[in-house]
């Protein structure tokens, strides 16, 4: 029987709507990747009282109780002692911990003031969940029939927390080993991506096949339970293989962060340099390329040629073209990747102009059409987009035309002899 | 004495982690900025059972209840039925919300099913919420002894909901009308903001001031009770006037979206051109500027110089100086803004160059040390600054250095001597 879970997040700042509860997000994420159930999402301030009855009531409806936030010793380790009373146990000095946290603050060049050492002091009996990503350690136990793990709240902890720490300590739920790999595809919507998977999602028990769908793109989350990493990673395999066989080269990777990623390490492998000619996307391609530590080894620059006089004069589109037809149209877009190209001094360059919204451009050209172009040695290709027409999608247009102008540059790398 | 509201958002989407709250999030904050006091955030899936055991908690730990999400045809107006059954409610038919369904519809040319117009039984004696941003309308009312207002949930719905038709109902809350301004603080963190207002903050009654960290900005919202519109709008001119004597020209605006909608908005008004120049940024400058609809009457383009060979080659930066100090200093970042101003043919060129991390540079120029510069017709300037060295930060300091960057064009806009 699958294991019921209520994600309990601590702290006044989500109450005050200062953060968004973006932890209850990836949890649950990570939580369903593992065949758990979630139920409830719950959040309280910084208050024992209050916590202390959410504490009770999450113990009444839910098996698994995964808290976040309210650790360390701003907060005065309120999860911590809140918990700990609930579940009638005392809090124990753990020195290892306090080793862990004076060489975190160590390691970042910082002195430690003592009350971080506050932060050692654990329930007894529980597993202690080491904090590589930050000071505050979280910590896992089972008592009353309940499994327990608390979790620091910042983000950028929380998640590689579960994921190293409480993901393998709560394998014990299946008893045996939880492993997922993350396929993901661009080209197709999440419908259409669920359509030709149907039946094998719905065949699958172990591994499970799940698919998220994200701005422009499916996720597609297998899943195994297996007594060994080794034997559920057997059991990811074949399934990876029968989904790629079914989408083919609309699967762009495994465990990656997405295009921006794919696109760099696909250069980087060929030696080859990659630059930007963006009108429509105004500079999004790039920085998405540059959001990625590294990308200096692959991408040299771009030009956002959002005006015509400066596709004209810093591109070399011809000024006649743009006079006859716009700015949005193949040609353009053409010369515009072939004009970064050489205006760059880069092997491959990709371009996009088209029309975002919210408003229709000068010639009447619709919202969402857009042209993405790639120009690379062996020739140039051109693609056209009718993106959505809703005037309030420009973020959405902007997104999809940037993914598309990065997915001919995946696809050109794979060897690809039509890229688009 | 303060009312206390709990936020309940109903969608097993949310418990599957495909969305993040945000709802929660934007509600929390327009909630304090009433003065309400919000306790408790949960969420429960499209389930009865647990929707009406939420709501039966809910009455009994707040006496506002705010709903988001289960309203509209394909959850069977889950969260109308169940919160009508928990308040003893019978729906009705509302033909007036028949109609405006209808029009929205046709408003945007589709076809609608008949199913759409479930969405017009309504709990008896409710206030309807005309929704004008999608086709569930919300509705509110008085059972119990408490408040409720239920809304959908799109965020593009639910927020523009809550503002326009949420809030003017909760002012019988207060017997009288909130109304609320933000003004927007750039170049100071928060708890310096909190220092040199704490006084004021504190001895304020109505109306109330209260800071809201954003990254690398802060927002200070002025929240007012009064009998009519005029009246708050009365109270809250001269706090905002006191706020900004003491914090000068540090505040950037007040009910702006942010520094490229200040930065756009000047430049068109005076009918100036801006380009920029980006190494570390990557594009985020060109990108955060082409967010907002109609940039190009004022945004002409810009380039992404990632390498050296793009900074000397598109720009003109000295190679000689390049091969002498590196592209991270102060002459390239100027260099860098002169040289994108002629390329681009712009009356204002920005640039930014520096480490954004995760390591330092070739040079052992530290992450963190960026350089943004401006020039103008006037003159050019150049500002270093020293912003997180954690390894981690990258996406921190590329924002960071591109509000700076930002900041300086406001500064020169608004005839300041040395925008820096």
């Amino acid at each position: 029987m699958s294991h019921t879970v209520e994600i309990l997040s601590v702290g006044t700042e989500l109450l005050l709507g200062s953060i968004v509860n973006s932890d209850a997000q990836a949890l649950s994420r990570e939580l369903a990747g593992l065949g758990l159930n979630v139920l409830y999402h719950s959040v309280v301030g910084d208050n024992p009282g209050r916590l202390a009855a959410a504490v009770e009531l999450a113990k009444s409806r839910a098996d698994v109780i995964v808290t976040t936030g309210g650790l360390g010793p701003t907060c005065d380790d309120l999860t911590k002692q809140t918990l700990a009373e609930c579940f009638g146990k005392k809090l124990v000095y753990h020195p290892e911990c306090a080793e862990g946290i004076r060489c975190f603050f160590h390691s970042m060049g910082k002195g430690m003031t003592d009350n971080n050492l506050q932060q050692a002091w654990l329930p007894e009996g529980c597993q202690v969940l080491d904090n590589a990503w930050g000071t505050a350690p979280g910590c896992a136990f089972e008592a009353d029939g309940r499994y327990v793990v608390m979790l620091p709240g910042p983000p950028r902890e929380c998640l590689p927390m579960f994921r190293e720490r409480a993901v393998p300590w709560l394998a014990r739920l299946g008893e045996g080993v939880i492993r997922s790999r993350t396929l993901r595809v661009f080209g197709l919507g999440e419908s259409a991506v669920e359509d030709l998977l149907r039946e094998r999602m719905n065949a699958l028990q172990n591994p499970t096949l799940a698919p998220y769908a994200k701005e422009g793109e499916v996720e597609l989350r297998i899943t195994a339970k297996a007594a060994t990493a080794a034997e559920a990673d057997g059991l990811i395999t074949p399934v990876e293989a029968e989904v790629r066989a079914i989408l083919g080269d609309l699967v762009y990777g495994a465990d990656v962060s997405g295009l921006p990623q794919v696109v760099l390490e696909g250069a980087r492998r060929r030696g080859l340099t990659l630059g930007t000619a963006e009108s429509c996307t105004g500079g999004l391609i790039a920085k998405r390329l540059t959001d990625v530590p590294g990308s200096a080894s692959v991408f040299k620059g771009g030009v956002v040629s959002y005006h015509c006089e400066v596709k004209a004069g810093v591109l070399g589109v011809s000024q006649a073209l743009l006079d006859e037809k716009g700015a949005v149209c193949a040609e353009v877009a053409e010369q515009m990747a072939l004009g970064a190209r050489k205006a760059l001094g880069v092997d491959l360059a990709v371009s996009a102009t088209g029309v975002a919204g919210p408003d229709p451009d000068e010639r009447g050209n619709p919202v969402g059409l857009v042209y993405t172009a790639l120009a690379a040695p062996d020739g140039c290709w051109v693609k056209e987009l009718n993106l959505t027409s809703q005037a309030a999608r420009r973020d959405r247009n902007r997104n999809l035309a940037a993914n598309h102008a990065l997915d001919m540059v995946r696809r050109w790398l794979e060897g690809s002899a039509e890229p688009l």
